[in-house]
């Protein structure tokens, strides 16, 4: 496997976790969702560049696939990469690894649009350049 | 013990449960913020009546003591009693039962504020007068 | 569309919306798993009955398509759909409503295991009787 | 007010602030247990030391007192001040800045406790020694 172009390490927290004593999964999304944030702001200025000139993201779908548990007090690695954007929409690749070991995978889909309006609008283009470095080709 | 004046019943979900077994400490202030909500909308007509005029409340203080573990699945009834509103402020007194057990005890202070300017303001009088019912007198 | 088979209220909580003013979206995990506990306490005596012979259930896929935003203090209703259970896994499908609204979809695949291995092990028969009137043929 | 002796650093995330744009109340209670935890790993190798003799640690009372909102996106100081610990239960104060600004300040009441009876238990001495450094005599 290639290295993601952009990774978040984070420490699982004690409320993250459940009776079985692994983190519930619903916070998986939260934990791409904070990689995501981490690779906007380091490749795009965020979130200040898009308050500035009124730009949001919707998550449309989300999915993941869970391999083995994580734990509490564990630190995990969360790997992003993108897909070449679509003129509204952005695919994301996510890995959660403690350790080189691939305990989940997962994708989320964002679309841009108006913060008020909440109506899709095309990715600027300084966005696009400034996403370039974290789009990597689909494996086939 | 008199029964509070108004009381929301709920159960407790998977995800609120930590590796102990037991409700995380954090959640029981959602807990309070939920039967609050339902007392509001009970006697007030909360959200929608407090959104017609602008009106929003930010929370000031919180206090829990925890007595005995509340745990997955169990249906628990938060009970809720109000102090004389102050003129922009308002305490509310909290009671956790499962079954008629004691729980866990707390409190919230609310504070009265403008929706967009978040600046205190006094209660409006018919607030004062359909919470009226909810209202405690603090024993001793 | 049918009707999904099982299906659950719930309240959109103040806790669960986000700056934007709609629910974040690993929330909707979280009423995945609220509905999909109602339908195995409905249906199969859970969690009483799992316990009572140490089985338990883990996540191994989950996936959500939104399509329109909940919003704080909406009803919402969470149907559930069944496929047939496979030897250890359980594929569930759901969707979110709002008056008769879809604002999403989506799917979770269990995995029957021992409560305290975590290892993979079949349904039992009685489960598989007692899900039967939940489960409904793949569209197509 | 003296600088407390234990801190940590934290961002806001964008799961945590409400529909006013401010970090949710119920919140501040899972930052007081981070930094908590983070006190217990640097002085006493926490949750390990304790996972090694079957020690836990309950809450049994919590508070917090708002002064001014925390936003997405902040990096938040949690300063936290142990006062001499009890036979079996230690207090800890809290105070949560933004660059240099208090924002909140509050205070966990936790007990020692047998990680499998639950049961209150006194604090090891070697406990009670590695704690110290961070032991703050109540001002006044």
């Amino acid at each position: 496997m290639t290295l993601p172009p952009f990774s978040h390490t984070l420490r699982v927290r004690y409320v993250e976790c459940d009776m079985q004593g692994h983190v519930f999964n619903a916070h998986y999304l939260t934990y791409f969702d904070l990689a995501h944030t981490e690779l906007l702001r380091e490749g795009a200025g965020y979130p200040g560049s898009f308050e500035d000139i009124g730009m949001d993201v919707v998550v449309a779908e989300a999915g993941v696939v869970f391999r083995a548990p994580a734990r509490f007090d564990e630190e995990l690695e969360i790997g992003v990469a993108l897909a070449e954007p679509g003129r509204t929409s952005l695919v994301s690749r996510f890995t959660v690894e403690r350790g080189g070991a691939l305990l989940a995978e997962g994708r989320l889909r964002h679309v841009c649009v108006g913060a008020t309006t909440f109506r899709p609008q095309p990715w600027p283009d300084w966005l696009r350049d400034r996403l370039a470095p974290f789009v990597v080709a689909p494996s086939g």
